[in-house]
């Protein structure tokens, strides 16, 4: 990976377009006196780390802006090489014209997510949080910024690390065994390398299962939002999201395509999809409609099937959540139009299905609403999310998670099957190769460039 | 003015959207406590200006981010306030969680341009470079960016405060002559006067007249193609361009909408305008085009009038460029298709209008296009920017100019008519009260609000 290191990155750290100011990155061994060659101010070899100064980009003698350099000497810097900062104004030609010409002076173009890779080469952080970097980037909401920070500052590496740990000691002990394999001892005692592998199968099995979890905070939790025509979907949605996103009409199949839209529920993003009503298609595009609305209801991680309490029968209820409700998904039967009804009386509790809570609801009054919000946060996140859990939000980490689970469910296998020596080292060897792709600590080009290829350059 | 400085504003400086960082700028007398009482690491109150510090920003117990905090202690900074600049994960929930939390703290979200207004009012620059910095981070083309980059580092100011500070001179002089008015002193030699403000004047003069190319440099200098269908209009375009953006045909008329285009000279943007073919229209659409071509002539700063050498007589060329020709514009006369002519004579020479160049191309071969843009070049720039030179780019000081030289020309003419030294004294004050506009010397609310509404927020 040395190559890595011989040469100077440049790139602009901040986003594309104007703004007040832009940011220009350098990186390498040769970050300062790059920079120094082009900036007419104090001479940056000699300035301490961590410092600002104000002074001149030039070309020769053309001036291309006013400029502030801030230095960060190795390894007290991001990338842990020599860094310096160039704070421009933020004009696309002259940020350009800076990088061009630091290019010319010795730097070479940043290829995406190459500071964050010199970073994790260079020990700064392990893989899995260097992956977090770019997490943080994307977070949109508190809870997946707070699963992403929370896995950038190692909360979960160091949960692995410690697994890790454990087992190499223990693949250690076997290994001894293999030297000594004609004298038959046994350096690692079976039944508590069983206890440990239990141990280990375990917590893994518990982050797999956080995955689900994890995925939901990080993507945002998927809520459909069904019923039949008219029953007031679209009125729910723009009351759930205070704005008229849906268009709303008496007519009954006035929505047709599925309508996305974020809400944010204490921090939690949910994907709130409008569908179209669920009745015998009059026409082939309600028909694709309604197709539509079955696909993502079984894709769904929360069902909200709203009816209008004056217009439905109780058998005509049953038979919509008989077609709909799936168990296992939570659902929340919401009954709407209560403004309309002289007295509300809840007749249709015998026909939820079990798990299902019903709330009483006007979505075109606004009454309930708040409830509705947090039933919707209680049936899905409730005591799910406690803040210092770890929580598996990367897809390849969950497929590297559940490698090391196989690996170690050989094991045990193997260890109560008493194979020898040699198999179990190579069953454990397998186990700890996967739990090290997750912290970096086995790596290939290839993973290396899938990671980061998808990192903005600049990062 | 006051009320500026007892508040701390707060903004995004980078551009809206994903980047791997975002930079928050803290204004105000309070900027440091402000972020020290979010920020964990070091006391920022404690640090020295110019220092950048590692730490996290936290809400409560909650963590936002890892970050750097930039400080810069009054008058050290941008605003010659306290300073303090947060630089984040490019996260725009991040970023828009950290402002919110600054603004709970004490801070309140800064109006557009208002940093850079605090640093105008706290006497960082003049109201001139105030107005070169919005400039700057417009600027799309070397010349501009020069053009701005001169004015923001005062050259334009200087020039301006000289010619003020000679004036006000001469104003005392006269003022006093006014205390003395029984006497029937003279202590401002009339003389040594009118040499002043005829100085002035030509001065004066120059500068407006500077606003015609200092405008070409910042917005481009358009530059008509024109002539008639098949000539081969669009195929130019491209060949200048090098690349192909306008539609091309053997069809006479493809071009119906005009197509304008960038093009880079000597870091000159040249604003092409390709036309529709000027010929007796066969339908109402493209007679709405020959319209648009005639407006376009009627407001270029160049024109290039392309015929097809195979395929035009000596009455229709001076038919051509006598109906398209405007005295005073210069014009370049391009001969195209030369590679189909067997042996290209240049008979239409003599056709030619006094001041116009003929040059023999072929645009589909590209022959002899690297003179064409030389030409380009030299008809309307050559010998008119030397860089040094000030020019007016921006009309608010170029309507100043104006209404300054209509007073020093009021003066001139006042005292070569023996008016009495009071009025004198008036025009005089007319005149540094224009001249101090440009500068800042004189400002109003309004003129502020007015210029500093069209930055960006952060600037």
């Amino acid at each position: 990976m040395n190559q890595f290191n011989q040469d100077t990155i440049v790139a602009l750290a901040t986003p594309n377009g104007t703004g007040a100011i832009g940011v220009i990155r350098l990186s390498g061994p040769d970050a300062v006196q790059i920079a120094n060659s082009v900036f007419k101010g104090k001479n940056l070899i000699k300035q301490a780390s961590h410092t600002i100064h104000f002074g001149t980009i030039t070309d020769g003698d053309l001036v291309l802006d006013e400029v502030l350099a801030s230095l960060f000497v190795a390894p007290r810097s991001y990338t842990r090489e020599n860094v310096v900062e160039i704070s421009c104004h933020g004009s696309n030609y002259i940020i350009q014209s800076i990088i061009k010409l630091l290019i010319r002076q010795g730097a070479r173009s940043a290829k995406p997510g190459e500071f964050t890779l010199r970073a994790f080469l260079n020990g700064q952080f392990d893989l899995s949080q260097a992956e977090a970097v770019a997490d943080l980037i994307a977070a949109d909401s508190k809870a997946s910024q707070q699963v992403a920070l929370q896995q950038l500052r190692g909360g979960y590496s160091t949960e692995l690390q410690q697994l890790r740990e454990q087992l190499v000691h223990f693949a250690s002990m076997i290994e001894l065994e293999l030297d000594f394999s004609e004298e038959d001892v046994e350096f690692a005692n079976r039944g508590q390398l069983k206890q440990l592998v239990h141990n280990l199968t375990r917590i893994i099995g518990k982050l797999i299962l956080s995955f689900e979890l994890g995925n939901a905070v990080k993507q945002g939790i998927n809520t459909v939002i069904a019923g039949r025509p008219n029953a007031g979907k679209s009125t729910l949605l723009n009351a759930l999201l205070n704005e008229e996103r849906a268009i709303v009409s008496h007519l009954a199949g006035t929505t047709r395509d599925t309508i996305e839209e974020t809400l944010n529920i204490n921090g939690i993003n949910f994907r709130l999809i409008d569908t179209a009503g669920i009745r015998e298609a009059t026409d082939a595009i309600e028909q694709i409609g309604i197709q539509k609305t079955m696909e993502k209801i079984s894709q769904t991680a929360l069902l909200l099937y709203v009816f209008d309490v004056e217009n439905i029968t109780a058998e005509e209820l049953q038979q919509d959540i008989n077609s709909l409700y799936k168990p296992g998904i939570p659902a929340i039967v919401v009954a709407n139009k209560i403004d309309l009804a002289q007295n509300f009386h809840d007749t249709f509790h015998p026909y939820l299905p079990d798990g299902a809570v019903l709330l009483a609801i006007s979505a075109k009054e606004k009454l309930h609403i708040h409830e509705l919000k947090e039933l919707i946060y209680n049936q899905t996140i409730q005591g799910k999310l406690n803040g210092n859990e770890t929580l598996v939000t990367n897809i390849r980490h969950l497929e590297a998670l559940q490698k090391t689970e196989q690996a170690l469910i050989k094991t045990l296998q193997g260890i109560d099957r008493q194979i020898t020596s040699d198999f179990i080292a190579l069953d454990i060897k397998q186990a700890l190769y996967y739990l090290g792709e997750i912290t970096g600590a086995v790596t290939t080009d290839d993973l290396l460039d899938n990671i980061f290829s998808k990192f903005c350059i600049g990062k």
